[in-house]
């Protein structure tokens, strides 16, 4: 299971009730913060999160309703004699913004904090260890941008158990089957491991996209996610405003949900203009049926 | 009358219940912005106070919980459409700190965004028109930092209106007279504006001086102010602290406001640590009489 806590996702400017884009995934042994607006980290305080749960911070763009907070959120960081190394992944320029702001206050990290600085505009893996890889997805915007997919790697193989018992294999070697090992029986026999395995299952999968006009082109790259969360700024009868402002509206971000047959779509990055978000649930729900609305402090689990 | 209104008082970082520091001058035809820390749009919003308003921003030092919400507001002044100038005045290096963020993000003021850097540790007029002037007051912190002192103008001569009866003066020339006007009677003599005014009341003064030590060179500067806002971060408790962290007591900021006999002291700027603010207060008090706590949202009225 992954859970998301959506710490704001309303568009453009932090207001007395909602607050601009900011997201937490736990994911595997990660807690993995996703964009970081002014007030993110009011946001984590009110969802009582520990701060220094917080290893990985992906923002998409430097748009200042995706990063004004990151260096308020890194201040806190050293007032709080964090030790833990700080991985920021963000396009080009982020690290001169923040080191600049550090050294006007005459500051340093105690801690380690290390830019990942993206440029390319072709998908490309970013973080990966054992448990979990993490791709961007270029977007299209009216600055450069990338949406995250968030892969669970899924390791363990699972045991044909009647082939392993048709060879008698003792229990002792169920885990070394798991992970990929062949086996050598008493009579010398070399029995290899696709021949006591199935494939495992597929590792979660979540997709963040935001923010970005319809783009079919990250369809093949969010085929079948468990979870996509789409911004949807706009609903169709705003229609006119998608080519300048480079959004999309709710009824676009299903059509990218249907396409990519994805489990679920999670709308966001409302525009304030309307009178109910549930209006963008109904336009998407014409194209897709799957809609979860985010919410500020909404608790999304993707299993 | 000014009017005061503290939107955040607290040091060091942005909690759920308390703001670092931002304060709201209203005085004369002016809305002055002094300082402004990561979500002063939002307490603005709460004091349900007009953006457009303000024209002048005012930043005292160039650490973040004085100024990491002003790109926010630049940013949501573009969003709202602002025509009118913005003023802002602030250490050197606050220019190129927001220049760099407009640019990564592509955006560009359609108002007119006017930076005075300072730079100078002698005191010195930033702002002055026909109501108000602003000067500095040099402070002694960790980076380079000013207090603001606030004068309100004051025009207006009183009329000695014995003297101008007994000339038989009509009263269409009164405000002739208030503004400095000489009278010729219509016997051809010249009366001379002194003989028939005194002089105009002093005006109003407001002295902010956050972070500084104790630095009693400020006291001239300050001397007899109606108001008097003095950062009292610590108690004396924590006087081991003050050294490293250049700031000061609640009753060292009593000993300034009693040695420049200011009318009123407000106190803030406090550590987070305290179970109480009252204790500020009463620490304070052991020095100097007339103390009033600032908080958030309190609104205080200088007369």
């Amino acid at each position: 299971m992954m859970k998301l806590t959506i710490l704001g996702c309303y568009a453009a400017t932090p207001r007395t009730l909602s607050n601009p884009t900011s997201q937490l995934l736990e994911i595997k042994n990660h807690t993995f913060l996703i964009d970081c607006a002014e007030g993110t980290q009011v946001q984590l305080r009110k969802q009582k999160i520990k701060f220094t749960k917080i290893n990985h911070v992906f923002i998409s763009h430097l748009h200042g309703d995706h990063f004004y907070g990151l260096i308020g959120l890194i201040s806190t960081f050293m007032l709080f004699n964090r030790v833990n190394d700080l991985h920021v992944y963000g396009p080009k320029g982020i690290k001169e913004i923040i080191l600049l702001q550090l050294r006007a206050s005459g500051s340093f990290t105690g801690y380690s904090l290390c830019f990942h600085e993206l440029e390319t505009t072709q998908s490309q893996i970013i973080f990966e260890d054992e448990h979990v890889e993490v791709h961007t997805i270029p977007l299209k915007h009216r600055v450069y941008t990338n949406g995250f997919l968030f892969v669970e790697k899924n390791n363990e193989r699972r045991l044909n158990l009647d082939a392993i018992q048709n060879h008698n294999i003792d229990k002792v070697y169920y885990n070394k089957i798991k992970y990929g090992g062949t086996i050598t029986l008493d009579n010398g026999t070399v029995i290899p491991n696709r021949e006591l395995t199935f494939d495992p299952p597929k590792g979660l999968r979540y997709a963040y996209c935001s923010d970005t006009m319809y783009e079919e082109s990250i369809i093949p790259l969010i085929q079948e996610v468990d979870c996509l969360y789409h911004e949807s700024t706009f609903l169709e009868s705003e229609a006119h405003l998608l080519e300048r402002t480079m959004h999309a509206t709710a009824k676009q971000a299903a059509t990218i949900a249907s396409k990519a047959q994805v489990k679920q779509l999670v709308l966001g990055h409302y525009s304030t203009r309307y009178p109910s978000i549930e209006l963008f649930k109904q336009e998407a729900q014409t194209v897709f049926e799957e809609v979860i609305l985010a919410d500020d402090g909404k608790i999304i689990e993707i299993n």
